[in-house]
């Protein structure tokens, strides 16, 4: 999915990242809630609810240089159920801990996929826990749906302010951009510059006494082929040119 | 693609995460270091190289609590050349500012998967700049291209524990995943426990005086229908049948 630039104006169209509201839980440590903030506008998402954060953390935060604007405008809330009363879709992410869990659990390739859908019509809450002890069951009971960060099976928990950044990477990612071919690519030589480049090798080569005249005419091949294998953008041919001119100066 | 678990022990299986190091130039923050070593651990790569950290930046982070296998194993090295010699690849991250770029410039989405196949055959190098200035031209001259992480068009650049976590979850996500149902869904209860239900609702309404019995009929219907709706399931019949035994001994 393509998000437009533009979303704030109007949610009617199709892919709404105004829609997203990004609810923290909880959380203890300034930085991770700045980390969270940064996250949001490097991938154009602009509500931040906080619930219950350390009075002092969010202070600190929204004092922080750099995710300003974001912050200021982030709503604090008391309880989860009001932080996400608006909402049609509440998702809780998790890293499954030893919790026994009540809930659908969804990876976040395809979770992302559901919250992209949904966020198209309505407000979607996407919640994330303390960086201690994540969501509690009483504020997955508010939740529809559990997305999980497809991590390695140690017991290692993610850090928060990346775990809010891969959730709005995959729902911003663009999938046709995977297979896509990169929009600029640096045109080749054509075949008269490499040739140009390959004589004046050549030449070098000869008078510096590296080629052998019996078998002089295999060994250009070869470097003929070699240079062939470089495989020289036109725009770094007269460059080639000019140092190979000059060493061949130097040669006499 | 999909990674093996112990991928350690040989470098020959398909897909080689063991292969890639993640290089780390000029970092300041001993936080940022610590949170790469982390993403890196939560998603199964093991080879991270720092050039030329602060020294007391990468003695703290070394000391910090969580990464520490990781960061204990981590090179030193004083220079780029030095630190990607055994790599046949070598990748640049970038957010883009206002350089000029001589290099081919490639999405997350693509680059990855041109990362995640040279993986498969030898040693990649990914590299991340500094915090303040990301990485200079004359890092970037020791890389075949350029891969962007991609963010609004804003001036902000990323946090560097993020971007080394959106790099590494893009090169270990499975795309697969992302069509996947579920792994595990919760049952829906069978038609006869949803009928059990509504007729005790059914039994509730009509001796609490909520049904006319002049339009006992549609009404039936439209609860009969709205219990369908709420799509119950299954293991949750048993506690709403107690709940409704409940109501209705208590209504009498």
């Amino acid at each position: 999915m393509r998000y437009d630039q533009d979303i704030s104006t109007d949610c009617k169209n199709r892919d709404c990242k105004g829609n997203l509201r990004v609810v923290l839980v909880e959380t203890r440590n300034p930085l991770n809630i700045g980390a969270s903030a940064r996250a949001m506008a490097n991938f154009g998402f602009q509500r931040l609810r906080v619930v219950n954060p350390y009075d002092v953390a969010f202070r600190e935060a929204r004092s922080a240089v750099g995710a300003a604007p974001l912050l200021q405008a982030a709503e604090e809330y008391a309880s989860v159920a009001d932080a996400v009363a608006d909402c049609r879709l509440v998702v809780g992410t998790t890293s499954v801990g030893h919790r026994e869990l009540q809930h659908p659990l969804r990876r976040l390739e395809f979770g992302a996929r559901l919250i992209g859908r949904a966020l198209t019509k309505s407000p979607v809450a996407l919640l994330f826990g303390s960086e201690k002890f994540g969501l509690t069951n009483d504020d997955l009971s508010h939740c529809h749906w559990l997305m999980r960060i497809p991590t390695e099976p140690v017991d290692l928990s993610m850090n928060l302010g990346q775990a809010v950044a891969l959730c709005l990477y995959e729902l911003a990612r663009d999938p046709k951009a995977a297979t896509a071919r990169p929009p600029k690519t640096i045109a080749r030589a054509a075949a008269g510059e490499t040739e140009q480049v390959t004589l004046r090798l050549l030449e070098i080569l000869r008078r510096s006494g590296y080629i052998n005249p019996v078998t002089e005419e295999s060994t250009e091949e070869k470097v003929r082929r070699l240079v062939r294998r470089l495989d020289i953008a036109g725009r770094d041919v007269p460059v080639l040119l000019g140092m190979l001119r000059q060493i061949l100066w130097k040669i006499g």
